[in-house]
């Protein structure tokens, strides 16, 4: 049995010593820093905050003067999380972007291990290329880019498209698996015709032979808002609501009834008109696209006001 | 080690009491059977047949005039394989019937353990209630009432609808695991407004807490002809076909992706014009239904045309 | 709207008419048998058995006079239900009997679709061989021959070995997939060294690289008596028991934690000394095996006494 | 279509103001970081490293004159990847430590969200207690503390015991979903039988209700060198190994087949005598502990010779 010394001043010194030692041995006393590494709750540093689209869209429209999608690759607007200037993060593993596509546009065609998703806040007929398959984007639609698929985007409408962006770019950044790829041409080759992912895999049926892997993305890679508006629209009717989430449906893959992507889930929700919320807490953090309405929500003791296409993030916290 | 005598005589009388003796003791000699019990190779008695839909037509209105929907507490005819007269099998696992339901029949509530498919073959407006919630059917349409869910059918359209009723009965009856109830009113309460199951479930997103469990039936209780079709025909147009199917696309549960019922898989294929299928064999059973076009059959050496709203029972061999 | 004549003597006269034109047509009318088809509860035919060690032993060992191992393919006796002989089930979906391999015999190499199981009663030092490894079996092992796979049984030990065998072979008849064939030789090469399956699939730990496919057969095909045994007797000493089953322990495949085999159900079941089970009832039916002790079980009204090595059919009821 | 002034200085510095306006907003420009956040390959900052065990040793036993265990919660030297001093952290994920526990230590009951695991280095009958069951600790030993899972640390033999813990505290960190929470007691009640777990979990057989939950944590917490050794022993004598892994057998959790623990994957592998295995390359990084023999291993262009109970992490790479 081991006696420590009661020579306090001596204890310190000691010890004081062996933590300086330690340092040239890639090693540290665990129990200067244990509180830190498995604390009694999670930090408070992160922070709500909003983003109003009028903002948005003129700075995005500078952005427009100041660079060509070509040259900038994509052409977005980071949103970051006002606790970490500079991180590109919204919340702890999730990057956020607000992406101007001009008509004549090129976002010229690469893959990555991260996976991404479009929101639309803006515009009508841009396209998504994706596995040599186009999809025309509408305000509202759900698109997806998964891990390591080839995409590029272009805009060959008449006014600007405008997309929140969300990637799972912190996470893969902290797990060091990031691998990107320019493609050959700045436009993917298109061999299947428009609307092959919805009916194939987004209308109830699913080709005979098709397996879904583990952890694998919806092979469905636009939900479009029409849609999702009316199933949702359907519910309201039907008239009974969860006290804290009024009509919340995800995003799912139609071969799993996972959520839509690996590493970012994605939901569609209603709140019915004065219809208010209790609070709720959870260890995820949120961000929000507002697409219809006026509301407001209290994020611990602060209020947010919202309305159409305004974004939102939400740190784990009070509602 | 044991010596057998070879005395044949002996050997055959004495083998012959001993079997004799095994039945007083509820046994009998494995090896006097076994090449019945583990076979070869399958049987071959099970039959190829198809019904024409007019003649299945005028038999129907024949049972119209003789028999009231809600006397017979369903009004179909059992389509049996000529092979087994009497078993009320089309294959050896399913059961198959063609139900007429008249303007203002009544097909009483009910549930049982057996699970039922319904494919409309004719008709339009007339409805099936599952779980609190009608859903009015048309031509082509593919609708499930889940094992011991109550459900009941009517008609308030001024047309008759006919129907293809499919029934694991056969697999049921086989486990001896039947059970029913009859409903307290011919009619159940409606609960839930008409569309409800197909917005929550059927349009690409799901409720945020729903869980399926392991073997369990579609919740979206009717596919929908017009939607199933549409998503068909855009397969045709991408222009890459299975060489045995053509296209064959699998009915799935939306949280699972597996088969939308748990004992009956389900398809809907299309041949394109002037596309010949190779030969395949497989060991199930499969029964056809055409709902558009024409075409024939080989199934072994016989030749089966085919015409709109044809039934055809198909057994394990080749096409 | 139809009407039903009321002249009821001509309305049966016509509907007997009506169905034997039914016949010819390959139909029948649904209303005249929906209550066998869809009945209100199970059937009771099936009865419950017992059958006594001693008594199966002796008539074993007469078999073993009467035919060898080779000439039989495999020496067995089939348990069969009271309620149904010449069927060769125990259970709706079970085959049961009892298999003896005397010192010398050879149960040669062959394979089928149907699974089967070994319960061993009596002897030590037999072996069963699949897919290229041999196990040796004693008393109360549980041993696996998976569908499809090439197995065979020897026994250079100098005692009989006598065990239980179990099948699906009702339920393949019924479905008519069954398929077998005989091996080249007697025996199947051996390939891998004993105990290679244990120590790769049962001891914690499975090959980096291993999946199993859903519905697959555990690649453990010999459970030893003496580990299960060892792990009841732990759970007896924690003093915990279920009111109806006591400790009752499923065999499980180890990559899936399903049960061991795809159709058939398999446990390890101890009732501590004095201990009072709760009647329960179940739609599956069960056979039992007494290793150790001895007991009684009420099934309905019948009462069974039993001790080591009696075999116990019980169909859905009481106990 | 927008067009870009050619005035490049002009240029320059309009961009720049409007960088500097981003910050003020939250926000930042997407294409002046992207090639950092989705590079072309994964950072190779990690460095590959090794602990000897005296050194290890020595340093522990200065600590254990420094602190005693109760004061110190876990008295723990952490391993930090040379390339991170000060981050606690071995690899990206994970958080590596030596823990001594002397004769008479109590670490004290607490729990957290982060999961735990220990590989026994040194000494013998020390326990770790779980969930109310004790398991008692030998050399090589694999234990388990699932996160939120009460646990605590005694060492009643006489002699030292030092393992290596391993924890995904970097990975929590980062989630930010780190809690905790002292015991009341420094020891937790004992409410079951040691052994209890591996009789009910890990021998081939569950309970008979038992489910695990997806991405749970096995309910085996020791694995035990005698046994996993064995089984490696067995498989070396099979003779068929893995050209990059020689035998390397997963941890596994009996109920799912899935890892053992949800956030950090354990094997146990064995490179039979004079085996030399290619190189490969992963994305995962990994940490080694020697158990026996010598040998050396090559990780890029630098070599690493290993005995016993040396530690090594090896970032992604060759080896
Ligand atoms: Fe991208
Ligand atoms: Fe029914
Ligand atoms: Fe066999
Ligand atoms: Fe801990």
């Amino acid at each position: 049995m081991m006696t420590i010394s009661d020579a306090g001043n001596d204890l310190e010194a000691a010890r004081s010593a062996f933590y300086h030692r330690l340092k040239d041995r890639n090693m540290s006393a665990l129990w200067t820093v244990l509180h830190d590494l498995v604390p009694r709750a999670p930090r408070r540093d992160q922070m709500a905050a909003s983003w109003a689209y009028a903002d948005i869209r003129r700075t995005l429209m500078e952005a427009g003067e100041l660079i060509t999608a070509k040259e900038a690759e994509r052409r977005a607007l980071i949103l970051e999380n006002p606790a970490w200037p500079g991180e590109s993060r919204i919340t702890p593993t999730l990057y956020a972007a607000i992406q101007l596509v001009l008509p004549g546009d090129v976002a010229p065609a690469h893959r990555h291990t991260q996976s991404a998703l479009r929101f639309v806040l803006e515009g009508s007929g841009a396209f998504t290329a994706v596995n040599g398959e186009r999809t025309f984007m509408e305000r509202g639609d759900f698109v997806i880019t998964p891990n390591w698929a080839w995409h590029d985007h272009g805009n060959d409408s008449d006014v600007p498209m405008i997309w929140l962006d969300g990637l799972d770019i912190p996470l893969v950044s902290f797990m060091n698996v990031g691998f990107s790829e320019p493609g050959e041409a700045d436009r993917q080759a298109v061999t299947k015709p428009a609307q092959d992912a919805p009916a194939r895999f987004g209308s109830g049926l699913l080709p005979v032979d098709y397996e879904a892997s583990a952890y694998s993305t919806s092979p469905i890679f636009n939900y479009p808002y029409a849609r999702s508006r009316a199933a949702l629209e359907q519910l309201r009717v039907a008239d009974v609501y969860d006290a804290c989430h009024g009509i919340k449906q995800k995003y799912v893959h139609p071969a799993t009834g996972d959520f839509a992507m690996p590493t970012i889930a994605t939901f569609l929700q209603l709140l019915p008109r004065d219809f208010d919320t209790h609070p709720y807490r959870s260890t995820d953090s949120t961000v929000f696209v507002v697409v219809e309405g006026r509301g407001h929500s209290m994020i611990g003791d602060q209020r947010f006001d919202w309305g159409p296409m305004i974004c939102l993030c939400c740190p784990p916290g009070q509602r």
